[in-house]
């Protein structure tokens, strides 16, 4: 009995960790030329009033902007979100490029919290007092307070609010929040809708899903069939040595919590593989192959039909290290720490118990993975014990609106432009249709993983990417030239 | 020297005293019937996370309501202001009216830390800690909070948002802000300008003293001379003792503080009388006289053309007790306490020294006042000392715009009503002309004064407030007609 007992915990805790994928972008050796780093003082608490200030980095380059007094070039601000801004100025190249065709100074601000913006120093994660400044609203204060000040200095210089992923939802709710500070946004693939009560929890999951399944039939039935061996393998004991040698894991697995991370450790890899399925070489974690997607399925390749269950799960190990040691330089897979590397995790994982609650589950039915369906009450038991706070579901759809509301106040914005990408998970939360022409405008990239528009253009990139950008690039003239 | 001392260090605390004008009512005997008292939970803080919450109060009355699960009763929701939420209903009737002509429901919703809603209970004023969630914005998250929570009873019925003053300024935010919650607001005589940078700060009192300046052409020399006479007088110790005699004072004039507190003490009265000129009796700290302007300028029309000093200062004494004492009930002047009458005061006083500072002073010379320039400074030091913040100055205007920028917020609103007073010293900071039309409009009302729009109709109502009450009436059927 006590051994089901601990089974039975163990689930819980397990389907109770909160699983919001994003990129994991690796700190760049060198950052792009010209970009000089700053330090604004903001204050803690936006909304209240206090003498509280701390210290928010940014970076910016004043090398293309038209320093003209009459008529300046634009600012092109970019809403820092959850990492270190050095990866985001790295990983954006065509803002660079395209802020060097307009005369437009680049700025990048860092999301408090993240990189080097800490509120209260080393102790900025240390307590729930110190972590409550944590939040959307209270970011979008320091863009707020930045550029009221740095638009003196560029002469009132129109500003163009960008960002992607979760900085493309603050870039979009910025403009709708702040139409004075910022003539328009270019948010590429946030899932701005991405909240309990306007999203299927479960669509994230089926696009992935799909995405294995659009490059050979075989891929989606090996992916699910080793998700079943491994749902029963890592409930015996038994096998778990097997899975040790399979795995070759740096840590023993000799607790379920082990055993079951490994099924963490691959869903992990193939989600982010499928956000991040470029048509070219990119660099992450580590570095990753051109439509990694694709070099994960062909592991699956050279299985015989009467293939054993042990061969499937060496192949699908196989297949998730395209994600994790591409390079082969690791000599054991870290299957407990994926989640658990540096500070941008944390605060990522705040957001997610408190604001940012983004609904995903699986159904084991039309995914992949193995059923998981999204339990508010387990994230609330999880967000309680880990940060001392509780979700709040509704702070989304009340502040910026649902996709649910006809009257949400999309309807009240203009010159918002999401592009989305039809391989991204995302776009389950993504405003993909326009809302009204010529000023809330949603569409889809056909080819395109997460934010492919925003990298530096590449000869790969499919079509519709290249038409985006030519698009964002007109929008940003016309509504330059509006705002006057 | 000890003396010049301590009169150097007296005027400086005197004039860091903010003063920031606002009717002073009084708490009903008796609400008008069927407004039904309950509470709702809210968060503390709406901008961060936390588990943290407090039990807002609100009334409503549903008698009117047209409670038809298809074509529902518009909400009529009073965004509540500085002050316990009881005093608002009693001095905003025409909602009431309007709403038994609309089938619409009301809603008044207290603002926290006024009256009975307050966040941490009878210590809610004991730390800058507990009073750090006293903010428009953290107020209008409640509004925000609750209204989404009363949809849901009222079938998603289409909201206003209505106000007066502070009340205006949150009616018309929480339009900008949240356009998906309310269909449009009246905001009502709504000083949403009235901040550094965007107001002329001298001009409200030269609307003060052109209202008495209207009434007769003696009555603001008097004014001033009776100044000029108590600027030397309070500077002068041997002549308290008179002082004390003549506006017998309640306390003992044995200090400079005590002698110059009767100028704020007279300065006051004239501001409000000002404020609350309406043509009809009414009822706030004491009941007043209809026309309270004309009755206090009248108090000088004895004065002999060699009037002694102490003949202008008795006869002040009497315009000002117009105000204070119209009933004859006081045996003294409570000179000294004027700033400290409960926790509503406190309340307003800790907003404008955190989010709400709004400039006001005078020079003495358009004025009928002594010269008192707005200081940042003195502001910045008695916040400080009192409560231990420091004024937020560019709050207001980064977060919800400023009369000066052209590409302001109020360009990208839409079903916004400012109606302002001709008497009132609030329309220096208010929307006085459309920004664009049938859809963001001023205008002001000749012979009205502070929000007198929003009380019951009276006979002696000028023709421009039964215009304007005409005007809300079919700008609200419009908004509601285009909102569905």
């Amino acid at each position: 009995m006590k051994w089901v007992f601990l089974v039975a915990l163990s689930i819980t805790l397990c389907s109770a960790m909160p699983r919001f994928p994003r990129i994991q972008y690796k700190m760049p050796e060198q950052l792009p030329p010209n970009y000089v780093q700053s330090w604004f003082t903001s204050f803690v608490d936006h909304f209240g009033s206090g003498i509280e200030t701390f210290q928010m980095r940014y970076f910016s380059k004043n090398t293309y902007w038209t320093n003209n007094t009459q008529a300046p070039g634009p600012i092109f601000f970019y809403c820092g979100n959850e990492g270190a801004i050095e990866m985001f100025i790295e990983n954006s190249g065509w803002i660079d490029q395209l802020a060097s065709q307009m005369g437009a100074a680049v700025v990048y601000a860092e999301h408090r919290y993240f990189g080097q913006s800490m509120p209260f120093g080393n102790r900025s994660f240390t307590s729930p007092q110190n972590l409550k400044y944590l939040s959307p609203h209270q970011a979008l204060g320091d863009y707020a307070y930045l550029l009221q000040n740095l638009k003196i200095m560029y002469y009132d210089a129109p500003v163009i609010a960008w960002g992607g992923s979760y900085g493309g939802m603050l870039a979009a709710w910025f403009r709708m929040k702040y139409p004075n500070l910022v003539v328009g946004a270019i948010a590429s693939s946030a899932p701005i809708f991405h909240f309990m009560g306007s999203v299927n929890p479960e669509e994230f999951n089926e696009i992935v899903t799909n995405d294995y399944a659009m490059v050979d039939t075989n891929c989606v039935p090996y992916i699910k069939t080793a998700h079943d061996i491994l749902g029963v393998w890592t409930r015996n004991s038994t096998l778990w040595w097997q899975l040790q040698e399979i795995f070759n894991t740096c840590t023993e697995v000799i607790t379920y919590s082990t055993a079951s991370n490994i099924i963490n450790w691959i869903d992990n890899a193939l989600t982010y593989m499928a956000m991040t399925d470029y048509p070219y070489e990119t660099n992450f974690l580590e570095p990753m192959p051109a439509n990694p997607v694709n070099v994960a399925c062909s592991k699956f390749n050279n299985l015989a039909d009467d293939a054993t269950d042990a061969e499937i799960l060496a192949a699908i190990r196989d297949a998730v290290n395209v994600y994790y040691n591409s390079t082969g330089n690791n000599t054991c897979n870290l299957v407990d720490q994926q989640y658990d590397n540096g500070l941008g995790d944390n605060g990522w994982d705040y957001l997610s118990c408190s604001t940012l609650v983004m609904p995903i589950g699986s159904d084991g039915v039309h995914d992949m993975f193995l059923p998981q369906p999204f339990s508010i009450s387990a994230i609330d038991s999880y967000c309680l014990q880990t940060w001392g706070v509780a979700p709040v579901t509704d702070y989304a759809k009340i502040f910026y609106g649902s996709s649910t509301n006809p009257l949400g106040p999309l309807r009240y914005a203009s010159n918002i432009l999401f592009p989305n990408g039809s391989l991204d998970p995302w776009q389950s939360g993504g405003v993909l249709e326009s809302i009204h022409a010529n000023s809330v405008i949603g569409f889809i990239m056909q080819g395109a993983a997460h934010h492919l528009d925003l990298r530096t253009p590449n000869p790969s990139d499919p079509e519709d990417v290249v038409t985006a950008r030519n698009t964002e690039k007109q929008l940003i003239k016309y509504w330059l030239a509006t705002a006057k």
